[in-house]
């Protein structure tokens, strides 16, 4: 779509599951970086530490003790953001000082009794039982709650507090701006092309990092983050709990085949959040869904090397924003690499 | 507005600025943090440096000299995000693969000829230099762009890579995100109330840290950065081009009391990303702008102490913004510390 000459100058490009723009400013990579450099990942994990709260057998802070898992757990965050009996703080009409009730629970769910392993370094099948475990929960707390986010928070750079691989999992009485907005902006696009967006989007993106015959991984014409990917299934699915057994498994290779790639990339365990977005639920089980895709996002920070993320401030907090690599260039980069573990120890 | 109760348990707050919600879970505070630490601010900054391209006098990368400057100084970014001759990408309609011209310029601005010192502890008159300045660009940069951002990214935590006191303008032939949504929010609470929404907010909101007779900071009742506030006048002024000499000189008054409490918050020049949001300009002169008011947003990322940030990443951004302690707390904290530099050397 877009010629040379675009690709090497700034522009806009539309993000339509956002509704929003970002500017793409190419060159800006030529800039030196004389900033703040990451500390890099920890390398030695322990595969079991005694005092790691989410390992098996071991006390959490509440002073219950974990099972001694050998596949996934779940259990209730100690400190949740989301409690099912918060009181409603009342209507409040008020144009400048609205106020709503938030109701919820937040899980925490270990994907591996071990804690020197990632989601890439599992076994196909591990992966699996981690997609089977995030379907359960989708179903299980979509039956009450509109909206159930699973998310990774990879890397202590990404305010992950322990090296033991989990992600989270936070049902809500609301449907969260993001959500909102991804719904809005589906619906639109449904009512007047006929189609999903996202069906009609994997039909014609090229900026393909994997593939297979059920999944595709891209870096989006609109991403935002320097390596950011939107992971999605080729049939309409609307949530993760409606995939077959076939697709779970092609998604836990896919996944494998994404995240050592990532891996590779600057040769390091790759920091990111990911997150889950399928059509709604609880009261919404019953409306028509049709112009939802379920889909992955992965934002992971690193731009420059294993130390050196991209900073998303000022401008990009006030005004809008911004890359400094072109999309088309991290596809390129992404898909050159090799899907199985190179040299250094992750 | 809202009961104890309230304060103590989850809730949503709307911001009216942004027509979004943040879900405040206050006693999120009390959990353990066992995450990643930020190493504090270097403490000391000569203040004058040979090898920084920002001092008087000194080579920039382009070879280019810094004149011997004694005030502010404003020169283009050697590596601007945005150029005034970026061609056209053509005007792509298709609806998933959209893009638009990007145009605009990217000036830095030091403040003071000295590295060593930031806004809060340069006199009063040097900070009114700086807003004149502002003014000045605004009011220059205005005239063919719609939209000029000026922007302070402080601290390496929020991607700062030179420690010389200094901003960035960058204007744009396009009304970015940001400034959009929060023009249609004031828009359509103007055409509904009849009167610009940031004035009859100022009147009410009690979460105030200082103010003076013409100007007021305060914590908004929406805020998502644990210590984040908005800075503006009483008065309706729709640009900072339009403050009158005694405005200027409260604005450097009440900057450097909001800024000197930010410093003695965690006993740490204080990091934020900051940024004035008023009318937008250029073709926008000549319509009816009423509806605005000029505003300044600090986003400060601290969230426990001078090391340990808020890290806005899974939840947040992929279901909507979180914060661990309410507004009110931060600006009973705020409000409560000295205006003037504490013991420690800052
Ligand atoms: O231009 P600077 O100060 O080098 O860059 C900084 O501010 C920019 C605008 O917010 C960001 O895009 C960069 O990520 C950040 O490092
Ligand atoms: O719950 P955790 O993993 O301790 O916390 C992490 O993820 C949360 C959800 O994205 C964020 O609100 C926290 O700032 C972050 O540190």
């Amino acid at each position: 779509h877009l010629s040379c000459v675009t690709l090497e100058h700034q522009h806009l490009r539309y993000n339509p599951l956002r509704d929003s723009w970002v500017l793409v400013s190419a060159h800006r990579m030529k800039r030196p970086w004389a900033g703040q450099v990451e500390r890099p990942p920890e390398e030695h994990i322990p595969r079991y530490d005694p005092n790691n709260p989410l390992c098996p057998g071991n006390k959490r802070a509440n002073g219950k003790g974990n099972p001694d898992y050998d596949s996934t757990f779940v259990f209730e965050n100690d400190f949740p953001a989301l409690q099912p009996d918060a009181p409603d703080p009342g209507s409040d009409q008020d144009p400048l000082f609205q106020s709503k009730a938030a109701r919820g629970v937040c899980k925490v769910m270990c994907f591996h009794p071990w804690s020197d392993v990632t989601l890439p370094l599992m076994k196909k099948e591990e992966v699996v039982n981690v997609i089977d475990k995030w379907a359960e929960l989708v179903e299980e707390l979509g039956t009450i709650y509109p909206w159930v986010q699973i998310f990774e928070n990879k890397g202590a750079m990404m305010g992950c507090s322990n090296p033991h691989p989990h992600c989270q999992v936070w049902a809500s009485n609301f449907l969260p701006n993001e959500p909102a907005l991804s719904d809005r902006c589906q619906r639109a696009y449904y009512e007047k092309h006929g189609e999903p967006m996202l069906l009609q989007y994997a039909k014609r993106e090229e900026r393909v990092v994997v593939e297979s015959s059920d999944w595709l991984a891209v870096v989006p014409y609109w991403a935002t983050w320097p390596y950011q990917t939107l992971l999605l299934p080729r049939r309409h699915v609307l949530r993760i709990s409606d995939l077959t057994t076939e697709e779970r498994e092609g998604l836990a290779a896919i996944m494998k085949r994404l995240l050592t790639k990532y891996d590779n990339l600057f040769e390091v365990s790759f920091p990111y959040s990911m997150g889950w977005h399928g059509a709604p639920t609880g009261p919404y089980l019953k409306e028509d869904n049709s112009h939802w895709q379920l889909h992955a996002h992965y934002y992971p920070p690193l731009l420059r090397s294993a130390t050196v993320k991209k900073f998303m401030v000022g401008y990009e907090m006030l005004a809008q924003e911004q890359r400094d690599l072109t999309p088309e260039q991290a596809a390129e980069k992404l898909r050159n690499l090799p899907e199985d573990k190179k040299g250094t120890e992750l």
